[in-house]
């Protein structure tokens, strides 16, 4: 039951010859979701050897061109190796403006469907669904509209435990309610409950991605019992005031989000070019949340268990 | 009298981990020029030490994304990094309104002044100009509007023969015209012809870069006699017809306009992702030119003498 956050790129504005600006790959099921499209995360995927057909959705947290100039070129690459499988862009408003824009000034029919969802950057809300996942919008406190996203898995079913089906006469037709969390009341009318028939579902697990914004207290409730989050720390926190005029965090801000949402486990990224060594904003975030890792290239990180 | 030209980039449109798409710096009395801007340019320009701050005149080809999907970002970079010295970008028309688009999305007042020049991609013209060089513009042959271009030295100065100005008694005022060419007549009614008292001038270097184009005749009178030659060679010539479907150039074929236009030297690149090796690419177009180099990443060419 993959789970799973592939670090593609983790700088902020300024690229550095090591260090990309954002992308991330979020594996559930096999299924890939990118986070931010930085300029050169095409070469990035093939540096990590992710494969790229299996994105079918983008996510853009907002429009600073260090989390989405990356993306026209990945969607006309796309195109070039005759992609036909559709591909939906969740981005703020004029993504997709931008992007129909280039397309039409090279004059690019894609060979592919591609979709835009428009989100209100303003709102809490689910934007993406399936049988096994949803991912829902968190609104940050950035300079222009932006939104982190919020992974979070659905409830499983329940898995059967061994032999009871046949230990107690279960008809296949009663076992999807059992597995939904049901009993079951034999022709007899005798009454197994839940507990003695099924293996309790894992819990759902949840990724949280919060970048870019200051500090933003309405966050904690979203993201309360993340398994995995993931927060922007532009800054130490002798930088503050600048953090907080440029609407960006600190390693301690982000350590102490993570501590108030009691979330499991915190990745932080969007490191300023000014720092060289990254090993200072680990350890101020580690004084507050020792659970505390560095988004660096290529890192994989699991959610959860 | 530095002229020279730095390959930043040179595949064709799908990037290769160690394959950048198109950029190119002139370098023309250490005032740099900048010709193209695919995505990761500005890490090219880290990666090969070159001073950014020294680029005040951007040129783009054409608007298929690996020419200048790295422009915005580059412009951005500046804007961070506090840039008070205008840039002027040179491009087809839509160049400006993508790159507006980009910075209202972001919201960025740049701190230094932009220009924007639109040319015209049917007219061979002059679009730039200064003491020392003319940047004209080469209506290339592509599937959408797009122009090389020519950096043409101007005929300079003469330098005076040492010691004639003391022998012959020439005053100061009449040194200038000399230098233009003039010969002197002296108070005496002696006439020194101009041979006698200054060195020839170095004649005007030229280098011309013409990508994306097919093979495309008119061109061979703007370039004919230029020091160094850039030409797109996508493919090998046993993919003509792919090539002339995209409207692209063969190695062979590039190799027949130097010949044509008797240029000194051709640089191939605009390289297909298909080609792993180079070597056929360059081995093909030294038949038939055998003053050829392949464009590859970091390398350096001097126009001229």
């Amino acid at each position: 039951m993959n789970f799973s956050v592939t670090i593609l790129g983790s700088n902020s504005a300024t690229p550095l010859l090591d260090r990309h600006p954002t992308s991330q790959i979020v594996n559930h099921l096999n299924r890939y979701f990118m986070v931010d499209c930085g300029e050169g995360t095409q070469v990035q995927l093939a540096r990590f050897k992710v494969k790229m057909n299996r994105i079918n959705h983008i996510f853009i947290t907002h429009l600073h061109g260090d989390h989405y100039f990356g993306l026209t070129g990945l969607l006309m690459t796309y195109h070039l190796f005759g992609r036909q499988v559709p591909v939906t862009v969740y981005g703020p408003r004029m993504l997709e403006e931008i992007t129909l824009l280039q397309l039409k000034a090279s004059k690019t029919t894609l060979a592919y469907p591609l979709h835009f969802v428009t989100y209100d950057p303003d709102l809490h809300q689910m934007i993406y669904e399936d049988d096994f996942l949803e991912v829902l919008t968190i609104p940050m406190n950035h300079s222009i509209p932006t939104c982190g996203f919020l992974f979070r898995e659905k409830l499983r079913e329940q898995n059967m435990i061994d032999g009871v089906i046949e230990k107690y006469g279960i008809p296949w037709d009663a076992v999807s309610a059992i597995k939904k969390g049901d009993g079951y009341l034999s022709p007899s009318g005798i009454y197994y409950p839940n507990r003695d028939l099924a293996h309790p579902p894992a819990p759902p697990r949840m990724y949280a991605c919060c970048s870019d914004t200051a500090l933003h207290e309405p966050v904690t409730d979203i993201i309360r019992g993340a398994d995995l989050l993931y927060h922007e720390a532009t800054f130490t926190h002798d930088r503050v005031a600048v953090a907080h005029e440029k609407l960006h965090s600190t390693a301690f801000e982000a350590a102490l989000l993570a501590r108030q949402a009691r979330v499991s486990k915190l990745i932080i990224g969007h490191y300023s070019a000014r720092y060289d060594k990254l090993e200072p904003l680990l350890h101020e975030a580690r004084i507050t949340f020792p659970e505390t890792y560095l988004a660096t290239e290529g890192s994989v990180f699991e959610v959860g268990r």
